[in-house]
């Protein structure tokens, strides 16, 4: 298990990327990395030494066993059970991803969403049920909820972070635009697609000033 | 305008962030950099320093008139007029992404969609047009598309990308979690929440060794 810990942040990304690669190669028994190689965009020996870490999986010339280097992939993300995700905050970013079904089959599971408006809360959005953010320390720690997706206002994202960590919850993907403190021990990742969005649109701006 | 090319890809994601928060401020004429560099969790001079590329607007003591630092913001990131969006698969998160109206008032409006499937195909979602995926050179030029979000499964997404660039779209954000290749003068950002959950997951997983 130790062994894990030098594998680097951008291999686990790759990695990540196979994974979803092979959920999508449902009809193949062996895939090979020159395979994998070209659908990803990668170079196929980048490919290879990042499956090195899977060695035993692969057969020459056949390639990898789907099956069993999916397996390999889920033990080493922690993924082996479905995690339990709660989304905090039911705007419309909030309700699109309680809405989203994707997750569930790549070991992601939301089961619960938080608001602080009465309006929203105890009412089931696709099957999920929608709770006051006071009642999310018992809640979390009832369901067992691994990681939370915080999509609320940027004004309150720290307050609620502080209450999320306080559920014991420590992972946390935040789409609010700011930085969040969170003590040692909690891991925070943020997406921002209306930064995406003007990122590209200044790019592009940019652009044609050059071209 | 050709100063504007200095500017750094990482200030750009920043001054985004900081046009969030004058978005979220609407009781406020005036806002200081401290306030702003709290609620984005920078430091307080990074914030100024960023802000000196609108030197003319601040007013010592009294901080940034909203309104005008907005504007000169919006004319810097080119989002004067909404950018016209197109996503393009509708599938789970495509569905989601049309659903979602946080997009509009930061400058961006998706106008249609694409998809292959004939059923989703001349339906009508959220006011969105579906169209089918071979129309789109002829709609994406009637309706000045200027971004193309794709949600498409991995494996065709380099031909979708080609049919979106022949299509004269230069702006791409793609959420497949796959590399794709562009001529120069197309810009394309790369989103994948499935890796950042597993990344998490794993950063969380490996730290319980640790911890």
């Amino acid at each position: 298990m130790g062994k894990l810990l030098q594998i680097s942040n951008s291999t686990i990304k790759r990695i990540t990327m196979y994974y979803r690669v092979l959920l999508e190669t449902r009809d193949t028994h062996y895939i090979r990395s020159d395979e994998i190689a070209k659908i990803v965009g990668f170079n196929p020996s980048l490919v290879r030494r990042d499956l090195m870490h899977f060695s035993q999986v692969g057969v020459t010339g056949k390639g990898y066993p789907v099956n069993e280097l999916k397996s390999k992939i889920v033990k080493m993300l922690g993924i082996e059970k479905p995690s339990n995700v709660a989304v905090i905050g039911v705007g419309n970013l909030g309700t699109a991803l309680v809405n989203y079904r994707g997750f569930h089959h790549e070991g992601f599971k939301i089961i619960a969403a938080f608001d602080i408006d009465h309006r929203k809360i105890n009412r089931v959005r696709n099957g999920i049920p929608i709770y006051g953010m006071d009642s999310i320390n018992k809640i979390a720690r009832e369901k067992n909820v691994k990681i939370a997706i915080i999509t609320v206002p940027v004004r309150i994202v720290q307050d609620v972070v502080n209450k999320v960590v306080a559920a014991g919850i420590k992972s946390i993907l935040n789409f609010a635009p700011a930085k969040v403190m969170v003590p040692v021990g909690v891991n925070v990742l943020n997406i921002d697609m209306t930064v995406a969005l003007s990122r590209l649109s200044y790019m592009t701006a940019a652009q044609k000033v050059l071209f």
